[in-house]
Parts: structure tokens; C-alpha cells; sequence
């Protein structure tokens, strides 16, 4: 048995904080396996994935679980006999989640509410709050600015009061990284701009910097992590322009120097974001959604994470949404990775098996304990 | 013996498609295999890629091949004995392909032209149509641009009623990828300063993107696929500005999402090419050039490119030119490799043999087989 | 044993040249392995780094050498016991050296002049002089630009005649490498902007490149190598743009065709810098600080630098400073990477041994010889 295989056992048994997920869906909504296993929207893409490693894999690691045959047809039978809360509940217990911190504001169809959300997973529900859709939701009417300035202040002053974990920025869809210094009035012209747009979606850089500076303000007192998205999503997305080095002046903002920011996914950016948690106190990477993708790399992409940061900069989350099938492969598959990179160090010699052992708890639960604290509800 | 090892037998039976070479050259130009094994133009690199790890590997496999002694004099005395068209027809003939489509755009000395060319391989041969060049040969003489726009089109459109597979653009090589929309007024102003250099070469950002978007529409009726020269190549390209990345905004152009755009080369870009692929139903990447170059990192470079895009979505490419040697490697080395990878997915359980070679053959033959059609001559 | 094990024991022998290397610092400074494992500079982050790959194999291999309990205290109670020249002259003797060449503009706390250095390190010492840090001097007073230009010129054409083995940019640092072509009229401009501001740090991109010019005319007639910081460094710089790609105006200026240029460190732009240095005769690179920081993916890393550049175009250096225990794993884990990605050459037979030790003679010693020649004193 190899190091990895001695060592994956032992990863289970370990309650790890998935950092950050998104609600299920209703079964109604009809979502598929093939398409949750890509950020492709196209349905004739989403058809194509069957092809790709990671299906296959998550059929294999599904049935295995279920005790059912290693093909689709099989799996959703099983679904539909079982029942959808039964059935979830069964993948959700296998994931060994302590507890969970969910961004609501991912939009799908069937998409349940955090109240729902919580009652089918057995582990404690945090909220994660999206400063983007905060900000559209505080503009709805078209108020006059600082109006709107003033209720979203508000919004993510009460959310954090009401025990949201931490905020999290889309700025990489939006308008990319580069973010301009955020300027009150520079955002007053954007926000007039955006007025005369009437489109509800906020995409203005100035205005996306704007309120991301707001919020870091409105919680100053009691700072929250920032999550913040880099590397690949949709096709809303430039990719170039998620390259989390853009994120330098925030970076470099003394103001918030003591703000633990989470860069999201990393891929394929993993050694830049490997680079500056490990320059930066308040820099975090977590491979989520990379992880779960390209899950035949996983060993190889966590070693490349730890390049220059240490175990204790980088943190398990699953990015799940929709299928309770998402949330088990998510949280085997991390684990699996985990379990292969620590193993290999085992096997060069590099740390001994207390020390996996030790970061695999830190990357599991530790790092997500220390940033996002426990619980205050 | 390893599952790659296993498998590398039954990838030499699938009769592959090479969607994308180059025409071989006259012998008395004298390109030597040192000088095709990089984009170097320079006689002192050529020479020193003599200490690069593909040199070696092909002065093994040609002289396992030839059965001669491993080094470079050998086998160029059996070239020269067997006589340039049964040797290169010995070596085209191990290739195992069904099909070459030929960018005939590529200026070499002693370059065959495309008939002679397909008179010496043992396969059918199709003519993809450059772009820029195409442009610059209707531009000759400095004509009016309306008339130069009225011949490129017609040439395009006689390219393809004659049985182009396809079309290419290196606006990487020329302006790089970060196109501005193609506007005709822009384009009158640019033609008029390419004029006034009185220079053969296309390089304006603004013309070269009115080009690529006259040849996509002048076969809107009967889209053939786009080539799309991305990452590396030699020293007249910025890599910076050859980043797919900076093709979003024709990825996301509508009039376009039933042309096939299959992003060429793409290394160092391989993530980032893999991401696209994964997104887009219409965008498919090759690995050519990369895998004849980087050989000995072949498998983890095919895993990369299937981090995110399916296996339908990745096409094999020699990207070979000048030596029927280059030829051999490039066919050789890509199966080697494409073996490597399937193996480790074998190995780790993720897909089965039978799956291995499904894919295989979609990589090899399928894929570019449903892309560019059949031969329609 | 593994070709890679069987190897390892021969590059031991191989007098290297550390191309590369900052001073010993005054054991009075009180620098940790910790402090000098990142370039973190925040105390709480070099802390850190003791839960990162590179901190347990330096205890390691540290402790193995010395003979010592492996945890830090046995190592620095030895240390104290021992005394600090003779535990620097053991461990640098390790380290197989046969010339280092020193850049002494890297500022830190108890740093030693390059003459105390060299009188602690077994082997020839020669200077790599700082453009930047040069001109920073030669401005000392803010004198009129034209009195400026010529001290600076002076200072580098002493510098060389007194037998400086090369110059060094560190305009990643300052500007990023996305420099203006040089131009006298725009570097007086931003002379002037400069001594408005009164620090003496230079940043301003004209001047960067004017002095970067300057001080490659002033050695134009006897030309020495020029290294350029590329990839990750402190949080002065922005990674983005420390891309080698954006050296492209310098690279193909044909002035310099003659100046061989190093591409410092390179992370994570390794597939980058491989690609320039198989285009450009004149280019090389190193994997200086990613070697010693990412040791555990040091095969990887070295492999990847070989895909498309050739043995003849890559460098060690272990770009160490202040202890010499950074040295020592600088020296050890180089080995450890090429001995590692020289095995695996050899396992799948694309070279052999004889291959592998002619290598890695050029990659440790040889190439360097060529470039930098002898020590002139």
C-alpha cells in the first residue's frame, strides 16, 4: 500500500469545514450529473462531458458508494426510488463535513433558500455573503446613490451581524481584477451610468471597487474573511483578467491588512495564487471547483498549491451547488488529492505521517477554524 | 507491462487524422532535424538543440525505425541512399493516416507545393487557406480596398468551393490575439497606412481582424472550421499577446457559434486553452508542435489539456513541415503520449480500456473527422 | 535503485558555479531558516512557513549533514557551538563550488561586503552589479542628469574593468518588465519627476530603461551577461507583470544581439522562459529560489524548464543569502531537481547516462564558464 492509500482512511475520519458551497437544488429543477461537472451552460457541452475524466470517475465513485451499477441510468434510478431528502441526506452524512458556508447568491433553477438548504445537511450552515447581488439588490428602484450606498451598508452590516461568515466578491466576472481605487465620486458617475443602462446586472469597474471597499468599511470592526473568485467560471468571464496578481492594490491596502482574503478555485493560476499566500499574512487559496474537475490532476495541482505556501494557507471547499452528488464528489475527491499530495511527500522522505496527518487537519478544518471562527448562532 | 504500455500497440491501428501540417520541402534545401526541432531561426540554436531531450528521442526512434545505428550521420546516409521519395514514403507510410489537411501558408525554402506534396504521402490531403496570406495576396499591387475586399473574399470562397477543410488565422504572429472588432471604416484607415509602408506584411490590429471576420463570413453558408495559432512560435510573436484567453470576445461573438475554432499549439497556455474548450461547444484545441517539441513531458501535457475539456474536444496534429522525419515524430510522439495519459487513467481507475481507445480514436481520427467532414473531392 | 538515486552521488562532483548568490549575513542579524525559506518579509508569515514542504526537508537535510537531531534548536545550538565561521566554511564546502558570483544590491540587515564574504566561502568570489541600485548611487545628491548619466556610466565601466562577471536589472521590481524603448529626452523628463519626489528609490519605467540601456552601451565593447529578475520575488513587485514574455523589445534588439541574457528564477513563467531560450541564441534561464522554495517539485520544475529549451540554456544558482544553511540546500536541492529530471530522461530512455552526466556538467558549471568566462583577477 502506498503512502496515499495508508494515509486516505484517516482523511475521513477528520470533520472538515467545506468553506464554500452554494444551496441544492429541488429535484424538480432537473439538473444532471453531466451538468455540474463543468462551468459550461450549453447543453450540447454539458452532453459532451460525458467524455471527460472527471464523469467517469464520478460515476464510478457513486456507484461504488451507492452499491449500485457503474453507469448514470442506475444512479438516478436509485434517486428517484430513494427519494430525493433520503438520498441527499445518505451523500451529504458520507461527506464528514463539520460545517459549511454557503454563498447564496448563485443564481439556478430550483435553487433552495439557506433555511432549506440547512435543514437537509447534516452540519452547521453559515452564510456567505455576495457583494455584488447585495449591491444590485440595494440599487433595485434606482434610488439616489447614496441611498443606495447607505442601504447596502446596512444590508452587509446585518448580514454579518446575522452570522454571515464571511463576503465575497465576483469581481472577476463582473469586470475583471484589476480593480481602479475605489473613489466616491468616480462611483457616483458610474452609478449614474449604470442608471441609464436599466439592466439590473452591475458591471462597472469603478462602481464594482466601489462598493467592495464599502463593504470591507462596513464590517471594519469586526472583520470577516473576503472570499474572493480567480481563475475559470462561466463564460462571463475573462479568464486573463482573473489572474488573482491583479489583485495586488488590495493586496497591498494596509487598511486591510487584517481582512483574511480567500482567493477562490485558482485555476489555472494555481502558482500565482501559491505566490502570494505565501508573501501576504492575509492571503488563502483553496482549489475548489479545480479540484473537482480535473480530479485525475489532484495530487499534482495541491502540490503545486503548496509550492511556496504553507499547509496552513490553504483550505478545502467543495463549490458545490444543485446535485448532492456535487457535495460527495467534491469532498471525496478533495480529500482523495489531499491524500495523494501528502502521500508523496511521505514518500520522498519530506515530512512523516504525524505531519500529513497534521496539515491534512489544518487544510480540512483548521485554516477554515482560525479564519471564519466558530459559529455565533 | 504498464496499462500506457499496453495500449500504445492499438493506437499505431487507428488511421489518424493530422488536421493540421505543413508541405514537405525539396531535399536539396538541406533542413537538418536539428533545425525543426524548435521555432529557432537562428543557426547557433539550431545547433543547440542538439542537447535537448527531443533530439535525442528522435535520433533514437528514427534509427529503431530505419533500423540503422543511433546517431544523426546514420541515418542521414540511409536517407541518402534510399533516396528522398521512398524514404519519406517509408516514413509517411508509418504515420498511419487517413487524412492531412495542409496550411500551405508557411514559407520555407524548397517547400513542396500542395499537389506535389500530396503525391508523396500515402493519404488523402486537403488545403486549409490562411488568412493573412490569403490577404496579402489580394492586397498585391496595392489595388482600391474595396476591390482588395472583393478579391479576398472571392478567394475564400473559391478556397473552400475547391475543398479547403478549413481556415487559419496567425493574427498571434501578427498583432497578436487581442482583436478589436472588425469594423470596415477602421479597416479603409488601416489599409490606407499599410499602403503608405508599401510592405508586404499584414500587421495591423484593425485589418487583420476585418480579414478574419470577411473570410468567416464569406463562408457563412458553409462554415469550415477556424485555426487559430495560439502560444508559442518563433521569435515574430509576443507569447504574451498568443494567450487564447484574448479570443473571448470572437468565442462570444453569436454570428460564430457554428464555427468550429480549434485553438492550435496553445503551450504554455495549456489550462487556459483546456477551460475554453470545457465552455464553448465550438472551441477544440491540438497540442501539435508542443508534443513534438516537449516529447518527454507528452502524457502530463495531454492530462493538462484534459483538466477541463472532454475528450471530444482535443485533436491530434503533427504541425510537421519540411522532413518526413518530422512527419514520423510528430505522429509517433503524439500516440506516445495520448498512451501515456489513457494509461494513468487506466491505472487509477478512472476510465477502462475500452474507454481508453473510444477516446483515442476520437482524439486521433473522430473528432477531426466530424469537424472538417469528408473530403469532398 | 532508480536511475535518478544512481545518479544523485555523481553531481556531487561536479564543481558548480552559483551564477547567482547574495551575501552571508553577521550571525548578529539573528535571520532564522524560517525568515529565509519565503520571501515573506511579515514576521507572522515566515513563521508560517514552518508548515511548508521546503522547512521539513531543510531539517531534513540539515540535520543528516551535521549529524544533529532533526528539529531547528539542535541545528542552531550547533551552530552556537561550533561558532559562525566554521559552520559557514563546512557548510559551504558542501556545497561543491567552484565560483560564485555575488550580487551585493540585495539590502538586508548584517549583510557582509563581498570582500568579507568572499573570505568565508571556499571558492572564487566575482560581483554581479545592480543596474538600479547603481544609478540610485550615481544620483546620490540629485547632481544635474547629464553629471548623473555620466557617474553611472563610469561606475559600471569600473565596476567591469575590476571585474564584475555581469550586470543585473531588477526592473520587476520597480517598473515591471514592460519597458519604453529608451529614449535620453524622456529620461531627463522623468529625471526631473524623480528628484521632485526626493526618495531615492528609482521606478520611474523611462528611466529604468534608460539606465538599463546605459549600462549595456557602456560594456559594449566588452560585453558581459546581463541577468534579469523574472517571476516571483517580495511584495514590491507585481507578478503579472514580471512575465519574461514582456522583455520582447530587449530580446529582439539586435544591439544586444551579443549580450547573453539570464532569465532570473522565472516562476511560475517556467514554460515562458523555456520557450524564449530555445528562440533567442543570446537567452538562458535558471531556476534559482524555485528550486530551494518548491523543492519538492524540483524534477517537475527542472523538466518543464527543458521543454523546449536545450541542457546548453539552463543555469544553477541558488540565489542564497545570509545563512549558510541556504546555500547549502541551494547547492543540495539543485542537484536533487536535476538528478531527479535527469533519472527520468534516462528511465524512459530518451538519453543515457553518459547524456545525463554531460548535462548536468553544462547546467552546474559548464554553461556558466561559457558565459561569464574566467575570473579575470
Amino acid at each position: 500500500m502506498s503512502p496515499a492509500e495508508e494515509l486516505r482512511p484517516a482523511l475521513d475520519e477528520i470533520r472538515a469545514v467545506d468553506h464554500h458551497a452554494h444551496p441544492l437544488a429541488d429535484p424538480g429543477a432537473g439538473h444532471l450529473l453531466a451538468d455540474v461537472l463543468s462551468e459550461a451552460t450549453d447543453p450540447a457541452m454539458t452532453a459532451a462531458m460525458r467524455d471527460h475524466p472527471s464523469h467517469h470517475r464520478a460515476v464510478r465513485d457513486l456507484a461504488r458508494f451507492l452499491g449500485v451499477e457503474a453507469n448514470e441510468g442506475a444512479i438516478a434510478e436509485l434517486r428517484a426510488r430513494e427519494g430525493f431528502e433520503p438520498f441527499t441526506r445518505r451523500l451529504l452524512e458520507a461527506c464528514g463535513l463539520a460545517e459549511m458556508l454557503v454563498d447564496d447568491g448563485f443564481r439556478f433553477s430550483g435553487a433552495l433558500s439557506i433555511a432549506d438548504h440547512a435543514a437537509l445537511v447534516p452540519c452547521a450552515v453559515r452564510r456567505v455573503l455576495r457583494i455584488e447581488t447585495t449591491a444590485e439588490a440595494a440599487a433595485e428602484g434606482w434610488r439616489v446613490f447614496a441611498t443606495v450606498r447607505g442601504r447596502f451598508r446596512a444590508m452587509v452590516e446585518e448580514a454579518v451581524a446575522g452570522g454571515a461568515a464571511g463576503l465575497k466578491t465576483i469581481a472577476a466576472y463582473r469586470c475583471g481584477l484589476e480593480l481602479p481605487p475605489a473613489d466616491p465620486d468616480d462611483a457616483a458617475d458610474a452609478y449614474a451610468r449604470w442608471v441609464r443602462t436599466d439592466t439590473p446586472r452591475l458591471t462597472d469597474a469603478p462602481l464594482v471597487s466601489f462598493f467592495l471597499s464599502e463593504a470591507l468599511d462596513a464590517v471594519r470592526d469586526r472583520p470577516v474573511p473576503l472570499q474572493v473568485h480567480t481563475g475559470f467560471g462561466d463564460t462571463d468571464l475573462a479568464l486573463h483578467r482573473a489572474d488573482p496578481s491583479l489583485l495586488r492594490p488590495l493586496l497591498e491596502d494596509e487598511r486591510y491588512a487584517d481582512v483574511p482574503i480567500v482567493l477562490l478555485h485558482c485555476y489555472p493560476f494555481v502558482g500565482q495564487a501559491s505566490y502570494l499566500a505565501s508573501v501576504y499574512p492575509n492571503v488563502y487559496l483553496d482549489l475548489s471547483m479545480a479540484l473537482t474537475f480535473a480530479a485525475h490532476r489532484g495530487p499534482e495541482i495541491v502540490l503545486e498549491a503548496l509550492d511556496l505556501a504553507p499547509a496552513s494557507k490553504l483550505l478545502f471547499a467543495t463549490d458545490a451547488s444543485r446535485l448532492p452528488e456535487l457535495f460527495f464528489l467534491g469532498a471525496m475527491w478533495w480529500r482523495d488529492a489531499l491524500a495523494g499530495a501528502l502521500g508523496r511527500l511521505i514518500e520522498d522522505s519530506t515530512i512523516d505521517r504525524a505531519t500529513a496527518l497534521r496539515w491534512a487537519e489544518l487544510i480540512l478544518a483548521g485554516n477554515a477554524q482560525r479564519l471564519y471562527g466558530p459559529s455565533a448562532l
